[in-house]
């Protein structure tokens, strides 16, 4: 098995090449989707007992009472306050970060009023509670509180309820320290469909929920399929991607160490590079080789990059840019001289690093954009997460007197070409008449 | 059986009378289901075949050749030509309304730039390609194909394809002149699941798009759920809903004419009426009683007048709002003097008509915004279609060498606590050795 996939767009078999590597089917398992419907259903009917039931035989978690389910907020701050310094430091100068780029992305109420003196427009609100999934154990990122929770408050949302599984009872420190700075006005130690369930349908503990955002094994994902509609709900995630498109002018070590920061997440995760210049592509492969013995996680990367890694050797960046817009990638790293350039030429991508010095693992924590962004080529038509997921907006009509004369003929007309007569009669009784 | 609930908010039962009367279950229909998911299969590996083989089966229409599918634009302006004066006045009139007020809804690209030289913003795309499905035979709405194709135009979408079954070939010429004055780019006539398949996964003649929008019946209703993913959609609609908050100042025919123009809709629909003086509600059951036999479509509005229609007493125009919030209406009509004064007490509804004139049928057709509204409570969470569905945004990050220095080292310490070391190491290459 080679360390990675070399390919060269110039080969006859270069589009059914890129079609295998990217090819990723999310599985639908039976048992799994038959479990949550039967969670859901009885979270739905019998609330906190069943929410306790499944709390403990899923978590070993055993309480008296739901409301022992609640992390109470002194809690919180106390996990913050007993984080070593420079781990606290960190979050915080993250956590700023993250809110000073988020604050650009809060929409307002506009109206106008056209001469007649009808008011159109849409006013802008925040949703009233949202719910956060963190997950637990291993998949914990602190980093992911933030980027889920702060968004939310930006966008105004009253009440920001957080849930995570404890198993055993054992709670993360670090991930409550995060919920303090994001805001988290209320935290309780379920999880898996279970939690989804109490978010979307409420118990007499659980507040019920208008949306429920944040990344969770495949149960989570399935019940939040299934509560959509009840409540809203962001993306369900595949696995992470990078596409670097690089000139060969950044130094090699840096490229295949960003290759290597997407690959670590899981043998899932998918790790490509586009470059005109097969020499650098050759110096690429030899840091991999050279660094990968080096790396905590290197049986996964070696994994990642095996399956679903590639060296891509390009005619030239614009051809880059266009399979990169096919590939549609999470993350694009765009590593050139005036990467800037570029820019104009790059219609789909969930997040754009230009320039050496970009690199995602950055964006990952600290820039201030977003971390949870599209995967699996959604980028084509979806966004990362934002303020705008928190805010939702209603059409504002306020037609004057004068404005129904104008506006009631035109209505009655075309409602009456759709057969649709009391729409038209609606209309027609503001006519005044004269 | 009565013409109409008439409720009151002081009675003990009124929580559990209401959850009754907004009881609604979308019911999934394991036929449908399954036959969806067969043609969804046949459509990806078959192509134009399975939709031939389709089109000819469901729709009675036999062609030579898939390529005899497309309607040339030629047709779709001839079309338009043909319409009657008026109503091709009342369409050219409504669409450049709906066009000026969604052209407000445009997003823009917007960056900035920190001290040390690190820019951060957020790029703003059109999607390439938009699927609009619009259903045939009765339910085929002129003003669908406005209100859904000119936010598509608006913000950017170069092309934009129309799919609308013709069963037995029949077609449907206001709604092919609403498709020209829409900048519809193609037309095809498929429809059905295998349309919604041939738009997600492309045949030699449908092209792939991005996303589908528009409504259809089950079997659409169904292949939309099954592809997303694959492509963006716009929301699954429910039932249509109105609700009016009166305080007896409007005429009480206008009233139950409004009530009316929801009812007509279908037998599902949902008509309510909040007013705290219960002899207007008298009134307004005295115009419904008058009114009614003088309607076309009397037969549907009194099934669903009868059947999830209220008139409901409440205390004062506050807890109108309250419960106005708690139903988070589709449409809601604020029918009172000095309407704009109750706008802040209002979080959720699709479109909010202000003032005695404002009456929904204006809306639906020719006020400017979109008539695509969120329907079963989902106003608490979602927004009516617009120019930000046919948008999406890409983080920019562009860290300068100064600003790699003081990102870097956040990074890697949280990237560290996080177990993930190739982030750290990725962020750590690019501090400056000194």
């Amino acid at each position: 098995m080679s360390l990675i996939h070399r390919l060269t767009s110039q080969s006859a078999q270069f589009d059914a090449e890129l079609r295998t590597l990217l090819a990723y089917e999310a599985s639908e398992d039976e048992s799994i989707e038959h479990a949550c419907a039967q969670i859901l259903h009885r979270i739905q009917h019998e609330g906190d007992t069943a929410l306790l039931d499944y709390t403990q035989r899923f978590d070993r978690l055993t309480v008296e009472q739901a409301s022992a389910l609640e992390i109470p907020k002194a809690e919180l701050l106390a996990a913050l306050e007993s984080l070593p310094a420079d781990q606290r430091k960190a979050l915080e100068q993250a956590a700023e970060r993250v809110r000073r780029y988020h604050e650009h992305q809060r929409s307002e109420t506009w109206t106008y009023t056209e001469p007649d003196g009808t008011v159109l427009g849409q006013q802008v609100t925040p949703l009233d509670r949202v719910g956060l999934y963190v997950p637990g154990g291993k998949a914990a990122y602190p980093s992911s509180v933030l980027m889920n929770a702060i968004p939310a408050k930006v966008a105004g949302v009253p009440e920001l309820i957080m849930v995570t599984p404890t198993p055993d009872g054992v709670r993360n420190p670090i991930v409550l320290a995060a919920a303090a700075l994001g805001g988290v006005d209320r935290v309780f130690t379920i999880g898996g469909a279970q939690a989804v369930g109490a978010l979307a349908y409420g118990t007499d503990t659980i507040p019920a929920v208008d949306k429920i955002v944040g990344p969770g094994n495949a149960y989570v994902a399935a019940a939040k399929r299934r509560v959509f509609g009840v409540v809203g709900i962001d993306m369900i995630a595949g696995p992470s991607e990078i596409l670097i498109i690089s000139d060969g002018s950044a130094p090699a070590d840096w490229v295949a160490m960003d290759l290597f920061s997407q690959a670590e997440h899981d043998e899932l995760a998918q790790a490509i590079l586009l470059c005109p210049d097969a020499d650098f592509l050759d110096q690429v492969e030899a840091a991999i080789e050279r660094l990968l013995p080096t790396m905590p996680r290197a049986d996964i990367i070696r994994r990642s990059l095996s399956g679903r890694g590639a060296l891509i050797h390009v005619r030239d960046l614009d051809e880059a840019c266009k399979i990169s817009n096919h590939i549609a990638p999470e993350h694009l790293e765009v590593s050139t001289r005036n990467a800037q350039d570029l820019l104009s030429k790059i219609r789909h991508a969930g997040a754009i690093f230009l320039g050496p010095y970009s690199s995602e693992s950055l964006g990952d924590y600290c820039a201030g954009p977003n971390h949870v962004l599209p995967t699996a080529r959604t980028a084509r038509f979806s966004s990362p997460l934002g303020v705008y997921d928190f805010q939702k907006r209603s059409s504002i009509i306020q037609v004057s007197e004068s404005g129904a004369q104008t506006l009631g003929p035109i209505a009655a007309t075309l409602a009456q070409g759709e057969g649709l007569y009391a729409h038209a009669a609606s209309a027609q009784f503001r006519l005044n008449q004269s």
